[in-house]
């Protein structure tokens, strides 16, 4: 039997939760308080993985993959101190940071993560 | 016993699309017609998956993950425009979009997607 | 019964591979020699990749996907040089290639690598 696959918080363009065989993947999320600190900023994108982490039957001690977008690299050390004090250091999952433009010029970073249920 | 792992249109180099344990990789696509505006440019790449996810025995209906990279953000709206007549309103992936430099300087978007099978 | 999520070379922000039912997640690579060319900072980058699917009971053969991440794409070609000696030519993963800034302004290429174990 195929395993189901189940949308949350869907819209006609994304769901910002899918999960399918034990995986749950999280569209990249971005803070709604654009005028906010890079630490801020990401404060906030992690306050929403928790909260769809756990909607999805997760949390963050089950993190497999991260994938973090910077605007810019400069304030790169202001993203990991609000990601060290919220990780599960025990259950680190894979990372990767690159800088890129993201949806408005003042979103500063955007996180999509790959967790497992 | 191991899943297999099926890879479809390869080179040296890459394949299009891998299939391993019930979900399809699609490689990160672009359009041929590289004078196209971003909204055909779109189109075009949608098309591509459309194909591949068919040769994988999958279809838009079960699309996991979509990881959108944009030339220019001024113009994802003409990317949503093809998207959202594209994709499955019922059935929507989770999804990001950045903007990155892509492989040549009149490709507009690159499209990566995770789909079940 | 759910699989069972393994880390390695984990500190309290990141781990290097996570495996978790049968799939391989590898952190986001660099070269430690950021003085070297695109071509040999490639090298070093692939060479880790080697080592730590090892680590994971994996290997090369067994790539499902490949995201490249290069700091300027006039090297591109320097790193598919590198890419296309290493990759095993019948096994080979999907892939996508973006331009990005990357972690240091000497940090050339970045691979983050999903696979099969």
């Amino acid at each position: 039997m195929q395993p189901k696959i189940v949308r949350y918080q869907s819209d006609s363009r994304l769901s910002r939760v899918v999960t399918h065989n034990g995986i749950v993947y999280l569209a990249g999320l971005t803070a709604d308080n654009r005028g906010a600190t890079m630490k801020a900023q990401t404060e906030e994108v992690l306050k929403k993985i928790d909260e769809l982490l756990k909607l999805a039957g997760s949390d963050k001690s089950r993190l497999l993959s991260a994938m973090v977008y910077v605007s810019d690299m400069r304030l790169k050390s202001q993203m990991d101190e609000a990601w060290i004090e919220w990780v599960d250091s025990n259950n680190a999952p894979v990372r990767a940071c690159v800088e890129t433009r993201l949806g408005t010029a003042d979103t500063l970073v955007e996180i999509m993560i790959v967790a497992a249920q």
